[in-house]
């Protein structure tokens, strides 16, 4: 039985992600469950888009991901499977599944192919998604579930990417974590060694390698956890320091250049 | 083993909910546990009543529920077993049982009968509800679990009943969920598709299928996930767009009749 | 298999505690995983301790807990793997190992003797202690983590001890949970049932053995569920009635020595 991980913004103060695992349970019986996160703000395919991206590459191998944030609900949207690498998605067509890289075997699943109920049009994570994620942990054929669909027809990424500047890049603060830690969009694998960030004309950031090479509240710049570079403050928020929020813009560049 | 699904007011900021899901474990080892929700409010049997009619047809065949919201622990009230159809319930006698219809092999549970160590006073959820789960899942015999009672005399169920009026019904908003919608007591099934809410004397909403059909910020009503008709606002709140809350009244009644 | 219990403070809003479900799951499939608590504030090691004490006795024999509040992380503190009677700890060397009573076995764990990637800086409870709590949940060796290490060299408790008074302690607030009960360091089992506390001059809780003892919005003194004397409130919040917060001092003396 492969492992199935949840990523939502159902919230945890109500039945709706219980029910979720409940209906995998009945569908697939032993079935490892993971969630991933239920807290995503509502309707918000920003942060559902990071927050997948950071989990995605620790994930088993053949694990199905069910990732619903789902503003259309209801609406003719499309209901996407899919195979990326070893791992497989099931999740509304809204742009999570391009920004993981180039999946095979897409197909718009239906709930008459799967043998399953009408589902309701108000709560398809557990009518038709959490089902379908049942159905690839059993280990049945993705290709069954619906009808083949191109892969260059999906709704693309919705993160922004880093913008190229002289030295550097003009990154996007893309989520803030419970640390109070600024994460960016620009990989860390982007930049060398000599880089600084900064956010207003006279506010910089050096980079270090751990939090706890941080003097007292300075705020600095790392590679996080999954590899996005972000601005930090060791045993403090950075959000708080800076008054940064989601959506605003970093100027990471050489050392070397004055820029600031 | 069965599988075992929990509902509580424990909330998720200190070890008591892990400390059941230990004592499962401990009881049952390798029993599927499913959380529905630990952030009903403390103490809030019409909540707590709520969310188990809603997840409760979902829950596979077998599933042994265990609900504790529990303002009366260490005092004489009931602690019950029971089943109802394939599923079983284990709860303190508070209304939550009566709500999910008939039941069947009532037991007032018993540690003694169970070859328990004497519960706290403080925590039954852990040292009470927690093994005689896990006494279900293990697939031995209810009616062992204690003395049999009848089930006439259960605590009855705490959510009101909708009120019906001339041309329609006054329903009572029963809870609020994440995304704000304000569901009713007033099952969909209730009414036919010429209806409409008014919770004041000039505020109305229109009857629709699907959140996408909202207009706008427009208040609609609707036929929620768990069957009871709602108020909603697609990609928005009805609680802060109405400023109704629990225990309001919303006027369900014919369009033809020129009410509201 | 053994099961792991996990108890951090990476929160429930990111992905943090997903990936490292993920990686037990990749490292240990089908491993029974248990979350204790996962909203200790960040890098809060006293309610950290606390939790942990409350939870260990219930959890199952051979439990691997994972205990991650790790301030240090990325710094040169030591990473541990320990037994402690039939259960096993994986954590940071910050004092939670030292609240739970003499450890057997303690070894100074290293990614290389593991046979792991070299851990990232900013996420050890990933890359690190969820693999090393996987490492014992398949049953591998203890010794077989890294070096061993003497048990005297370990970080002291981080909890305060209650302090003797002349007839009676001088106890402080360590948690306030969800209910705005008030723990206190003193267990139940240090005084007889003549015991009475105070916070003010003039304010005074008698000790009852049950919430439903208490008169109306009665603030008592009682053992809690962990063996812990708490100032509670039935139906309602201590925290709110008496303004302590935690680190402050009550009081606990004997009923007839007129203190107070």
């Amino acid at each position: 039985m492969r492992p199935v991980a949840l990523l939502t913004d159902f919230g945890l103060s109500d039945h709706y992600v219980g029910v979720v695992h409940a209906v995998l349970e009945k569908h697939a019986p032993g079935v490892p469950r993971i969630d991933i996160d239920h807290l995503v703000p509502p309707g918000d395919i920003w942060e559902a888009s990071f927050q997948l991206r950071c989990a995605w590459p620790h994930l088993p191998a053949g694990c199905v991901v069910m990732a619903v944030v789902d503003p259309g609900v209801g609406t003719d949207r499309r209901a996407l499977a899919l195979a990326l690498g070893r791992r497989f998605l099931v999740a509304p067509d809204n742009g999570l599944a391009a920004s993981l890289g180039p999946a095979s075997d897409v197909v718009e699943i239906d709930w008459r192919s799967m043998g399953l109920a009408e589902p309701s049009r108000t709560f398809q994570g557990r009518d038709l998604f959490a089902p379908a994620a049942a159905w690839l942990a059993r280990g049945e054929d993705l290709t069954q579930m619906g009808s083949e669909v191109d892969a260059d027809i999906l709704v693309s990424c919705p993160l922004p990417d880093p913008e190229p500047l002289t030295s550097g890049y003009q990154a996007t603060v893309v989520s803030v974590d419970r640390f109070g830690n600024l994460a960016t969009n620009l990989p860390g694998s982007s930049v060398d060694g000599h880089v600084k960030a900064a956010w207003t004309s006279d506010e910089v950031a050096r980079l270090v390698r751990t939090y706890g090479e941080a003097e007292g509240d300075e705020v600095v710049l790392l590679e996080g956890s999954a590899g996005f570079l972000e601005l930090a403050v060791n045993g403090g928020s950075a959000a708080m320091a800076t008054g940064l929020r989601r959506g605003d813009s970093v100027r990471i560049t050489h050392t070397d250049d004055g820029g600031g």
